[in-house]
């Protein structure tokens, strides 16, 4: 990929140019970039929790209002349609203001208060703890989530909302939209009196490097491909001072049903599994990509009702030509597989079908021999595997080599609880997010929300890219021994000044602030 | 280093080989106790908090029980002297114990229950979200804390306390005392009803290495030294599988004092510094390593105080011929820089003194020039160097230049804090801890400890080896979605059982357990 040269805005139903949106971001401007932004950082940090709140709300608002403008260029740019993008800017605006109210209860700082005390180990000082935000950070966005995974999205607002600027490096589907939306991000801002700029954009992938690499860069948020994620973790670990890389990169996100389940309801099953894994034409991150079906009737008719639904489909625009081109060449090496089987596919597009990347959902069945590799890797986009499986052991057995996941998700009834308990705790140790009864597509955000795993679901495992611990990203801890209170944080002072009360541990107790 | 071969106990007053200890853990050896390690993660994570707090205390007992032989064998072998490692023995304990308390507390779980319900952006399912164990750790020991960061010390007691087995990489510097120490932990998970190995040890660099790269192991924690830390920390973010590698490497530990406290109590503030950079001959990782002293007559006072007072004082014994050469030469270059002169050397130990490896403490000035690289690194042994400021901007000059350390420290009085402002805030972003007119050497063990820093004070910016916080370095969420009750963990069922209750967050609203 070349430093110089055009960004353009590509039409994904005719695979189009439509316009140059930008210049690819040279290493020393990208450099220029990161200087500027770490210079706001302690700006940023001044305006308090109350002051970021006001700032992610008039930004959500800003979005809002340029809905109908950020929605058809995400489209256009995209293919994803209106509906889900309309959805998808709801979300976003959500984020945001679920990030202002995350900061304004403020327990999210874990403030401690320790008094001076005499202790086994002799006098202990006074001793005060809590979060404060890492500095200026940088975040990728993702293809196939162009406003919620991208500029304005979850990594942008948790960063925010902890204090920290952000260099965010635009995805190459989508140019347009991003720069609407960092045009709407710094409306808002201006709006809540934030007349500084808070997000910067950076453009082609040799700028991503440079910015990974850059000094004042002090995390890097993340959202894509096991391969890119990888790429740049390793940048990130092998810089002379290596920073956090928070790499949410994918899953195979197994599905395991119970024979009890299969016999009872494997209609509601079948088509609620078509349903989310060709979700988005299956380029959602939580996609099931592989279902562990009990042998015999049960599963026979989850199978055989899939394969009806999937034929019965349409196929779908993917989000470029190169997703699109990956996912046929990785569906044709599981289709040649020894001992696999197109179960189904829906119908290739008609030959007067616009000139878009068409990606045609498919349903494969693997053999009874053990899964080989392919299989246990993410094949993004519409694709599904089933497994058949004898029992409870053999069952256990394919569990046990899979890798670990973002989610996974059982159908089960009460029937089937004893046999699925042994992979239960198998795969609680392997993924974020267990569903039960449920389909992993559609992810909350929440305060309960755990979107992560183990690698290679992402490089970080204690952390999440949604909900409201997302803000932990951008966090470190600083400890206070024996300072003046005129000197601490106020939410560290004894009285912590009204407005600013929140959770606090002190002298071992949790005390809740008043108003709770 | 071999893989086989003796692992020896030296006498470090004498120099001399006094027994062997064990043999190097080969890497199939270290590869099979790894393995045996991570099937026990089940166990220990079944044994519930309640059961890990009973085991942690009755290890705390148990290394009591053996106080007498444990601080002999410490002494033996690290010359630290029997008083100092009576309180680190007494320490040890008392962080077996604090970890008991936090885990019965169970805020540290992270428990939050969202109901399902209705929002903006559509029907949101039961999400129930806390954190679990990792599975097997790694835990590496230090040469400087044969018991408090060593096998017994507060990794091992974190990691248990979460429910992760360890497997301990014993310090060439006291493997006798280490095995010791082993013996104690298992006794007391015996006496606790815990009869499979919880901690096992391994001996060698290579079977240190084979242990990092293996893949049961799911974290490691490391005290050391920058060089040996940054070689594991790349071997553990270039398995094929990246872990999270907690990495506490050490510091410069800068100390500003300010021109008006500098005047009106030079004698304390050196005689405080002399104490504290020479404590355990320097062989702390807070010891300052640097002080910001103002021009004038109050900082010459203060630099001809700690003068004197080093002269006063004698040599003392290091912990190892390897530690006491680096000293050795790490003295050498800083002494040699262009504009630095030696302050002051305590004198050199008596002809008739014991055959040890001696570490003489000296105080060093540099000159007004901008500080050269060697002057900005952590010489681990009791050196201290001076560095004048002419005035507020000269001093955020100086600040600006140094890397991250775990601690900054401020001599300060009100008239100073004007001066101060603005490189207090510079450092707060730069260090872990914030010392308010004290000294950095002395780590309280307590809710609100913060034993931290960015790289390359640590290789974890966000987490802390000392102190409550300690224990989420071995801990992973998982989030349930329309989970049965009787299949969630009992913190995350609505009417949370008797003797489970913790802080948890219900439907955005944090609630306090009964008894709080």
């Amino acid at each position: 990929m070349l430093a110089v040269g055009p960004v353009v805005s590509l039409d994904a139903r005719r695979g189009v140019v439509v316009a140059e949106v930008a210049r690819r971001t040279t290493p020393d401007q990208a450099s220029e970039i990161c200087e500027r932004g770490a210079a706001r950082a302690a700006d940023l940090d001044r305006l308090g929790r109350r002051g970021r709140a006001a700032m992610l709300a008039a930004m959500a608002e800003a979005l809002e209002a340029r809905r109908a403008e950020i929605v058809s260029l995400a489209d256009m740019e995209t293919a994803l349609g209106a509906g889900r993008l309309d959805g998808e800017l709801t979300r976003t605006c959500a984020q945001l203001r679920f990030m202002a109210e995350v900061i304004t209860d403020g327990a999210y700082l874990e403030a401690v208060l320790d008094h001076a005390r005499q202790t086994v180990t002799g006098q202990q000082p006074d001793i005060r703890r809590m979060l404060q935000p890492l500095g200026l950070v940088a975040v990728f966005g993702a293809s196939n989530f162009p406003l919620a995974f991208s500029v304005p999205g979850g990594d942008t607002a948790s960063a925010l909302a902890a204090g920290c600027p952000v260099v965010a490096k635009v995805h190459d589907a989508h140019p347009a939209t991003s720069v609407a939306c960092a045009e709407a991000l710094r409306e808002g801002a201006k709006r809540a009196g934030v007349d500084f700029p808070v997000v910067s954009l950076v453009f082609g992938e040799e700028a991503g490097v440079a910015v990974v690499k850059h000094s004042a860069v002090r995390a890097v948020g993340f959202t894509g491909s096991l391969k890119a994620g990888r790429y740049l973790f390793d940048i990130a670990n092998q810089r002379p001072d290596p920073v956090p890389f928070y790499g949410e990169l994918g899953a195979l996100n197994p599905v395991v049903v119970g024979p009890a389940a299969a016999e009872a309801r494997a209609g509601d099953i079948a088509s609620g599994l078509a349903t989310s894994y060709t979700l988005g034409v299956g380029q959602f991150c939580t996609k099931p990509g592989l279902v562990l079906l009990p042998e015999g009737s049960g599963g026979d008719a989850v199978r055989d009702l899939l394969a009806e639904a999937v034929r019965a489909m349409g196929p779908g625009l993917m989000l470029s030509e190169r997703i699109a081109a990956a996912f046929v060449a990785g569906s044709t090496t599981l289709r040649e597989l020894a001992g696999v089987r197109v179960v189904a596919t829906c119908g290739v597009p008609d030959a007067g079908a616009s000139a878009g990347w068409w990606g045609v959902p498919v349903v494969l069945e693997a053999g009874p021999g053990p899964m080989s590799e392919p299989m246990l890797q993410e094949c993004f986009g519409p694709l599904i595997i089933l497994q058949r499986y004898s029992g409870a052991a053999h069952l256990s057995e394919l569990v046990k080599a899979l890798e670990p996941a973002l989610t996974a998700t059982f159908h089960a009834d009460a029937a089937d609880e004893a046999l699925l308990d042994g992979v239960l705790g198998q795969l609680a140790r392997k993924v974020g997010r267990l569903v039960w009864n449920g389909y992993p597509t559609g992810l909350a955000v929440t305060w309960a929300t755990h979107h992560g795993g183990p690698y290679p679901a992402t490089t970080a495992p204690l952390h999440t890219s949604v909900g409201a611990a997302a803000i932990k990203r951008w966090l470190q801890p600083v400890s206070y021994q024996n300072f003046p209170s005129h000197l601490l944080p106020p939410e560290l002072q004894d009285a912590a000044p009204g407005g600013v009360a929140v959770l606090r541990r002190v002298d071992s107790r949790l005390t809740l602030p008043a108003h709770s």
